[in-house]
């Protein structure tokens, strides 16, 4: 069995386990994914990288990639295709010679 | 090769073609996700799930996935492993016996 | 004196008796607005509107609030010149006679 | 009138000519508030404050404020009253002695 396989797996045992997929609908997956988002982004808060906690960094990762791995079963969609497409168009929006070295965006470049 | 290290193979490979890994600090990372989070939110805006476009919800999950694995790879965490291992602390947090059925946070239960 | 002056000038005494200006720049400030932004919106996980707790709401609001208004102080933006200013554009971009009771966004009217 | 009267005003005026108040609820405004957040964040994403666009800042600021403004009318929140008074519980959380430059959070101090 595939890791996302096995994480969803367990996800989804944890969640019916406590009768919790009655709240899980998109919208609120969503919600959660950016609740956890911003906590993850206060762990950097007035300070550099190198000065973050790594272990709060881990628990936060975590929780973003749980309402993630969540979403995507909500829909059905494989997150190696959806990620490895998007890669595909990524790849036509910031074409190798005019990306190189530059964090411009898209639409600047 | 598992899912999640041939989904990160491919977002490493991207990112060192276009020499982006100068740009890729902890930090920015956290903005990335959470930016992403945002616009993904944004398919549910003043609308219930069933009305957002799987299309787009596709793709802006597929954006969050993409920065989360980067960050992910960035600490050298286990992707599989640090889920598994906040979904067995929440399993402490939130005991089915008093989870069951509630939304409610771990510190009002 | 007008509100958002007098709020601001509290936010720069309450700033500056701690010695923190060193902290807050324009980027940890927008971190800050976002961090803030998310447990807002925990206050809605899970539920609808009418369920959400008042208090709560009130404390997290401020929380966006405080972080705004240093970041318009920051760069001595004026908030009700700039929030007019945007309305302005808006009403260009969404126009009434095609926006009336859609909430479609500009590109797709 | 004092200018967050002004800005309330002009905001209500605004949504009521294109019949929105219908899709306007606490919710919802919420998430505009995270979405604007993370437009916001963009600004500042893989670059220091120096390099971050006014203009932008300026745009995006705005749009955060608006949704926070519609948000404390719709609760009819008092926003100066609401910042002064988490102003006054933070000076509790934050004492000048304890707090004095370092960007600790108060749990940690």
């Amino acid at each position: 069995m595939n890791d996302i396989k096995e994480i969803t797996d367990a996800l989804i045992k944890f969640r019916n386990e406590r009768d919790w997929e009655q709240f899980h609908n998109p919208k609120d997956l969503s919600l959660g994914i950016s609740i956890e988002a911003g906590e993850l982004l206060e762990q950097f808060l007035w300070k550099d990288s190198p000065n973050a906690n790594t272990e709060k960094v881990k628990e936060e990762l975590a929780d973003v990639l749980a309402y993630a791995f969540l979403l995507a079963e909500k829909y059905d969609f494989d997150v190696k295709k959806i990620v490895l497409e998007k890669i595909r168009k990524n790849s036509e929006k910031y074409p190798v010679d005019k990306a190189k070295g530059t964090a411009k965006k898209y639409n600047e470049l």
